[in-house]
């Protein structure tokens, strides 16, 4: 099943795409005081790719609420910036739990750039912001930094804890993930400076898109589908991270199955098969496919959340986005 | 020789002190979400003691100016905790370098903790200057946090190498360390809603006092003042950074001293009785004292920054910073 994208919206898409990456080309700082590896780090960490969905959100709630200025350009870069720091400091967090005693020199470096290149771009992200000039901007982007830097730490306490409940899992990807997809939204509305309830609105929107874009992430974590596109499976089993398909077949198993999780994922004593033996565990109690249909339910919250709009090519697109996000699991 | 402090000037130092510590527990979250470990590990960082010098120089900067307001003690609470989240993600890029290939679990953990407590620090403190609400102010904090950023990229390229010259290091130092002592001085006078000339005035008093204190610092690390004070002496030398007490004993010496300048700091070749060496040559070099000097100028230029402010307990305590910095020399 493939979302069906009508020409016009797909030339839209690709317009605003392009947009944003004319946004960060501009905003990223090419100052002659970096030595030349840090540099080419942040432009890769910047500019090599990535689905662009955040700042994409920014950019498309803006135009839909009726913004004509160009503020929105600078502020769509600011969320990205805010996005690359944290996957570059997750991966120092992450790594190290990873590879425990086994710090390569390469796996040094990585640390160093990341760490500098994260503080880097996540000072830059202010500094632009400031230029922009409106403390409310600023008051929703700094609240969502702050809770993603809570939400990586909540994650820390879940992590190879097979206890972790639904909810747990949930405030965790609310915080981590959903978070700045909502927070970059509702800026939209607030550069064209529309009611309160058009900023709730998109706030909601961004909200529930985000925890079904993660939702679907963790699910295709365990999926031939995610291995089919070249992307490699079960980094969360390896790590012992507890997401939701492993919440509902450690709960909907037996006490065999739940040793078997026990010693996986909280000991992480893995051996040939055992990823294999999960994602059957997973199948055999529906817990991917019921993954997907919490997915939806957020998706239908983020789809109603859009009412309130006019319809228009921006409204089109943002809805499109949950049908991308959902998609992606087939 | 010992600064010689009057008993009422004391008794405001100590007051002050007192005032910074009630502001950094009364900002600091304590948060529910937050796993023992980690909230240990920033309470840790953040009320484990340090001098406070950079805080106190925005209570005293306030009050010289004649803020009667409560703002400075939140802001001063930022300036702490940006200079934490830096000293905590230094600790990383340092260690990587440091024991490269040799990392313990406890020094994973470790990376774990210093960048998640950096980022909430980080994230912690633009919320509370969003808070506070002034433009102004956020922009010196978000510019200072950004040259930081810049000034740790730019110490890395001048790390082991040995061609580094006194104006590149001062780069250096003007940006990790000088810059937040001059944002820090600055926004005492934005609060209070002094004239330019005044802003100025303390960001060139700060500026100066944090190449002041950054010098000695560097100075201190070849010392057996630093080991009777029960610090270890030689981390610089043992990472090869390049820091002003080589710098001029590198240019002052002969080739054969320059030979060991780069087995040593360059490809990091060290052996007993080389750090002894090294200051054996700055000692010959004058390379110590020298240092010393240069930082007596730096602080003579803050001192005379302060000219046009009237005669107070606080203008006394902030040019005492001047002093308090250099008698940590001997």
């Amino acid at each position: 099943m493939q979302a069906v994208i009508d020409p016009g919206l797909k030339q839209f898409l690709a317009e605003s795409q392009a947009r944003v990456e004319d946004a960060l080309q501009h905003w990223l700082p090419a100052t002659t005081t970096q030595p030349h590896r840090l540099h080419q780090a942040m432009r890769y960490a910047v500019l090599g790719g990535g689905k662009r969905l955040r700042p994409m959100m920014t950019l498309a709630s803006a135009r839909m609420c009726g913004y004509s200025g160009e503020r929105h350009k600078g502020l769509a870069a600011c969320v990205e910036f805010i996005h690359t720091a944290t996957l570059l400091h997750d991966d120092v967090v992450d790594e190290s739990s990873l590879r425990r005693g086994l710090a390569s020199a390469n796996a040094v470096w990585g640390n160093q750039a990341s760490v500098l290149v994260g503080d880097f771009l996540f000072s830059r992200a202010f500094e632009l912001m400031v230029a922009d000039g409106s403390l409310e901007v600023l008051a929703v982007l700094s609240k969502a930094s702050s809770v993603i830097a809570e939400g990586e730490v909540l994650q820390l306490t879940t992590t190879n804890d097979t206890e972790t409940g639904e909810t747990q899992y949930l405030e965790v990807i609310k915080s981590k993930t959903a978070q700045l997809f909502s927070a970059a939204c509702r800026i939209g509305a607030l550069v064209a400076e529309r009611p309160k309830v058009e900023e709730d609105a998109l706030e909601t929107f961004g909200m529930n898109l985000g925890i079904t874009f993660q939702l679907i992430d963790d699910m295709l974590d365990y999926s031939a589908k995610q291995a089919d596109l070249g992307k490699s499976v079960g980094d969360d089993f390896k790590e012992g991270k507890i997401t939701l398909p492993v919440i509902l077949a450690f709960r909907r198993g037996d006490d065999d199955e739940r040793v078997f999780w026990r010693r996986t994922l909280e000991d992480l004593e893995q051996s040939e098969g055992d990823l294999e033996h999960a994602i059957e565990l997973m199948i055999k109690h529906g817990a991917l496919e019921d993954t997907v249909e919490r997915a939806r339910h957020y998706g239908a919250i983020a789809r109603d959340a859009m009412g309130i709009f006019e319809d228009g090519d921006e409204k089109t697109a943002l809805i499109d986005a949950i049908d991308f996000c959902i998609h992606r699991a087939y």
